[in-house]
């Protein structure tokens, strides 16, 4: 098994970051020809999502629509740190996805990017790369 | 690791498709007896998830729940394509599953069977069955 | 592989229960040094998620988030038992997670803990845990 985790700085609250090169230079530098990739988000205001990199408006509708299905400072959370819409949409989102490494590549469909979505920051974040073959 | 790409073809923008019989016929072809399965959906206006397969029903009623929640033809909405709410419910479903196989079947609940998530079709689709033992 | 089934007994309708000390200590019983833990729930009307578990209302403004979003006994449903509420959370959060061990521990976040989310109780539950190494 190969590891590596991956150090992100956000720059505000909500935020969605493609991570799709890091990931693949990751899995280029290992020299593994085939195997099964795990990307895990190591925190609970924070998820890691699959969808479209090609036109940024994609991933601003989907910021926004969970912004407004989960608002952030309702009155009704119970949570004193006022930070509940972001563990709430972390829960959605999942804070795992498992991949496939064959030829040396990482395999994913034309449209597909790996987003860091960050609901709680900015802050400094892990993500934890591991590649079983 | 076997793998097999299933060609999906979806006749409505909606649908949900029950693929665990050609799953569970792709376990059975590769003759394995034990290992991980991932179903990976290549795609980002669709998904694939769990539920009950019994009653057709429950489908439905998640089909107009994720309707409900996320709107078609929102106007909030930036990407121009129009498909905004196809690529959130993607994302709320997610684009992968991981299960077990032993004694050459698949390990699944009772009630459970594996749905194949259109939320911009019809079109022809893909997923990605892999192997691993 | 190792494998175990978690017997879980949940007392309400809505209930997440933090099964992380369970699966940590089914990992020290393998003496399994690395490997990968998939955590799969085997029913449609219950999930399983990573949160906090420092802070309990962080869970409580979970359930009742998706608890406004999707309500129960809406009338708009058409699956007849009348649980098609708990069916839909099923999906939202998803029915496993994938994890990874290494030194003889599970590796998880400062604060996550894994939560077997009923939305359907209360009802006796099984959690299947299998270690791949």
């Amino acid at each position: 098994m190969h590891r590596k985790t991956l150090i992100i700085k956000t720059g505000s609250r909500e935020e969605f970051l493609d991570i799709t090169a890091k990931v693949r230079e990751f899995i280029r530098s290992t020299g593994v020809e085939r195997g099964c990739l795990v990307v895990f988000v190591p925190h609970t205001t924070a998820a890691v999502t699959i969808n479209e990199g090609a036109d940024p408006s994609v991933i601003k509708d989907l910021r926004n629509a969970l912004h407004r299905l989960v608002p952030y400072g309702d009155r009704g959370y119970g949570h004193r740190e006022g930070n509940s819409d972001a563990h709430i949409k972390a829960s959605l989102l999942g804070s795992s996805l498992h991949l496939l490494v064959e030829g040396r590549e990482l395999l994913l469909g034309t449209w597909q990017s790996i987003f860091f979505a960050e609901f709680d920051g900015p802050r400094q974040r892990q993500v934890w790369l591991s590649l079983v073959f």
